[in-house]
């Protein structure tokens, strides 16, 4: 048996998310479907994580194993000739064998992308959140370095996952701005459910001034998440890599 | 009567263009129907000019008279009310009497976007042509100086169109390159049916070493376009802005 290793782009808009669901069309569902026109038969693909509903991805990686023949590099045009144009495997190789997309990821990279407007703007529409007025990008960032470390992320999730722990860390939290729009780069060991998305929102509602470091500092040490911090939309978010040992 | 004036963005992923035509909606069939539901009258609205199917727009200027009592600066949330996503009004604002969003334009800048994979990227897809290989900058930008200025277009141009005259004079034509993808951004005081996209193929066939200066030369002084001057992918144009005296 030979591991291969996918690195997966998509755009989210359309589908249920990364992983099979009962509700609709998944990213991995597509990518399964075409491999079995490649292969002849059903493999399992096993993604680094799971992406929720609507979010994005330039750098997902999942991984199978196969006896086939058809040489691990050649495996991303195969498979692309039967994906919907919103899916592309950007690369496949040969990985070590006990090479598992999720088991073996080492961090993660996610970008929350948001925009300006007192209109919707619909160029920008797709792919990041708009805000009506500017957040303070130096309050923002004050609250970045909070979330950075070791913490319990229970108060930054939401429930539905079943996780052995919501400890996790993060290794940095940058707040960019170009051309108006803002960016949230955030990299961790690992994210539990809908975490890129409310420490975005935590970051929103501190550039507005709607909660102090405190609020932040508490909910990570225990507390309740400030009611102000809300979950920001899944089509401002993109997993733009993971990285591996 | 009232002359207003509409600044109008959209994603012409889906529309035949600007303007109505007998194949299909167009930008302008949304932004009369959804005027009729706000004012309760039929009223033609005027573009600066046409784009194209699939061409995108953050910067269309639209203009249009009524005797309406709604408060000019008041148009623009009324019609977005009854617009799809994909189209929006950024601004509205009362125009001098006599004002023709197409007769009194002077100046249009538009914005060609390419970028480099050897696979497409669904996130960069629905906005920019992909170009497998990376052209010479500094050869596309040489090729780009020979436009500047007032010249017959008709060999960058499609047949198609009646226009008295050919000529346009274009003020500058510059490339930019940011994070490899690429912008090609053309201001003039006019442009012909798909100009722009053939410049811009101009441009990429310079910078791939397949025309020379000479050829860009001749083909502005009578003579024909060279064969290897494509007809770039209406997809990656946006028309930025169109000023006014």
């Amino acid at each position: 048996m030979t591991t291969i290793k996918l690195t997966v782009s998509y755009d989210g808009t359309d589908y249920v998310g990364w992983q099979s669901q009962k509700n609709g069309v998944s990213v991995q569902d597509e990518i399964e479907a075409a491999l079995f026109k490649v292969v002849g038969e059903r493999i399992r693909v096993t993604g680094s994580g799971r992406t929720d509903a609507g979010v994005h991805a330039t750098g997902q990686v999942a991984s199978f194993k196969t006896d086939s023949s058809v040489p691990p590099e050649k495996f991303a045009l195969a498979i692309n000739a039967f994906l919907p144009k919103d899916i592309r495997i950007i690369k496949s190789e040969r990985a070590e064998d006990g090479f598992s997309a999720r088991y073996s990821a080492k961090r993660k990279t996610y970008r929350y992308r948001l925009y300006i407007s007192d209109v919707a703007l619909p160029l920008k529409e797709r792919y990041a959140l708009r805000l009506e007025t500017a957040p303070d990008l130096t309050k923002m960032r004050a609250a970045a370095e909070l979330f950075v470390g070791k913490h319990d992320f229970r108060s930054f999730s939401s429930t539905g996952s079943s996780v052995k722990t919501t400890e996790r860390e993060i290794y940095s939290v940058s707040v960019n701005e170009a051309d108006g729009d803002i960016t949230i780069d955030v990299c961790g060991n690992g994210f539990l459910y809908n975490m890129v998305r409310l420490v975005s929102g935590a970051l929103v509602a501190a550039g507005y001034g709607k909660i102090s470091d405190n609020d932040v500092i508490a909910a990570l040490s225990g507390g309740e998440r400030p009611a102000s911090v809300k979950n920001l939309a899944a089509k401002g978010l993109t997993l733009l890599s993971v990285e591996y040992r």
